[in-house]
């Protein structure tokens, strides 16, 4: 239980602490839904002006919550889908965010064989000029097997980065596979285990290991199975909001202290600004303070009906 | 079994025919290993300049592969371990393999939800202008479920392009999970079954779909069980060479015409130069002829004990 400056869970923990809420904004630009004034104005932008785009549109983003919330969470999908351009932009807005004092975990659903694991791992794992990206965490595929997540575990324990390892995903199809049964369990309990396992080998001084994992909002059941099975590891909760998941569904998610889980919520509130309750009160020029609005309303709801309130009463 | 214009496996199967071999040459650039002139000179490199080695690198590796064998395949993971400099790396060389007349198969091994797996396949997929990176093809993760893959081949369709889904990976823990067994038949075979039908659904007039499987080398006996399984499954074949596999070991994955599979190798052909057998003959600064050599040893040694042989002999 010995831990290392710079442990990735014991700052999770001080940062959900300070903030007095586990929000996670996920960073999904998309061209279509960006605020007017951020549109670029041709039919069909080149890919340049859409990276440039995102960019802008993230970094106002992040101007907003970085007071409100601990992290955020950039999608690379997003940024790679615009090739090398992207792939700029996300640099910069992983770097921006980090000087904004946010924690940023990369969502980027890495893994391969293990020299190659090695390189996505040292390319993504820790903050600032520790790694090519300066990303705190990324999300992790156990498809490739145990071997294929030693050497994220290495690389974040030297750096004092995180993974998150899927688990069980927030997608309706996310059960053809992992909730085939093998030995009378699940295939994501499988996977479960050996992340506790790893997350209960690196715990730092909160109780969690830098090991976390991914467990979707949209299967609360599993959710709260899934928080009494792996008592070191963190979730990351995707799948709130947008994809149906209420505060109702990812309370289980959160040990007796309001600790141990984020929660994510993307369109829901980068594109605040398109929502019926916000559309009229803000329109489109004051897309930030509807960013705003929607991230509070975000924090009050968990708040109410979840174990995280008591963070917030404390603060 | 109609073919529209540019599908995936029939350009892969004509290639493959052309070349009269179904040798994959992987770009895996790796700075301690790149021939001491394209090493950068500092100890400690800045990603800029290690970025330019890497693309000077698989350019001149592209040149010698180019006129040989039928396709390269960039790993992402060494490019992005770069951060943004890496990645502009990437994009370059995939253009100018592709410009050199090389099918491009980008190993990413990405994947996400639906909305998410769209951003990524519309971003890798397609040749030229097509899409944002412009390769061939992609490798994918399963672990997402059924409909994280429905977005890819949807757009693999649209654009002549195709998807390797992971299977059965060559690395030795990759059982941990692939290997449990549900319903009486491990987890991969699930994942193949599933892999198969999209095939048998896209597929074109060589007979194979643009949907085809990673299944390593290192496991011959399953290499040969998912032939006979996945008729309309093209497969991609890691592991051989410096992981292992041998020609022997892959001779299972190929129908009884010589097609169907693609066998990669990477370190013991872009190192090739630091190979005992080469090292002497060519030294570093003729790393390139070491490069070739290793190359034509490959596709002698995958004509002289695989089915692939016939394409060869019909040159």
């Amino acid at each position: 239980m010995n831990s290392p400056v710079g442990h990735f869970a014991d700052q999770l923990a001080a940062a959900v602490r300070r903030c007095g809420n586990p929000v996670l904004v996920g960073l999904d630009p998309r061209l279509a839904q960006l605020p007017d004034s951020l549109r670029p104005s041709d039919a069909k932008p080149s890919w340049s002006a859409q990276a440039d785009a995102y960019e802008q549109f993230s970094r106002g983003v992040i101007d907003v919550v970085a007071p409100l919330v601990p992290a955020v969470k950039p999608q690379t999908a997003f940024f790679e889908q615009l090739g090398p351009h992207g792939m700029a932009a996300l640099g910069s807005v992983v770097r921006y965010a980090s000087e904004k004092g946010l924690l940023v975990i990369l969502d980027g659903k890495r893994n391969d064989i293990g020299s190659t694991a090695q390189a996505y791992a040292e390319g993504f794992l820790g903050s600032g000029d520790k790694s090519g990206w300066g990303a705190d965490a990324l999300t992790v595929s156990p498809y490739l097997g145990d071997d294929s997540l030693s050497p994220f575990v290495e690389v974040a324990q030297q750096r004092g980065a995180g993974i998150f390892v899927l688990v069980k995903t927030s997608n309706p199809g996310g059960g053809a596979f992992q909730d085939l049964v093998a030995d009378g369990r699940p295939i994501y309990r499988h996977v479960a285990e050996h992340v506790e396992t790893l997350a209960a080998d690196t715990a730092g001084d909160c109780g969690y290991g830098c090991v976390g994992a991914v467990v979707g909002a949209t299967y609360p059941q599993q959710l709260d199975e899934l928080r009494k099975a792996m008592p070191h590891t963190w979730f990351l909760i995707p799948g709130y909001g947008s994809q149906g998941g209420t505060a109702a569904d990812v309370a289980g998610g959160f040990d007796a202290d309001g600790l141990g889980a984020i929660v994510n919520s993307s369109r829901a509130i980068i594109f605040a600004h398109a929502r019926p309750e916000y559309a009229e009160r803000f329109g489109p020029s004051r897309w930030q303070e509807a960013v705003e609005a929607a991230t509070r309303q975000m924090i009050e709801k968990l708040a109410d009906q979840t174990p995280a309130g008591q963070l917030a009463s404390s603060n």
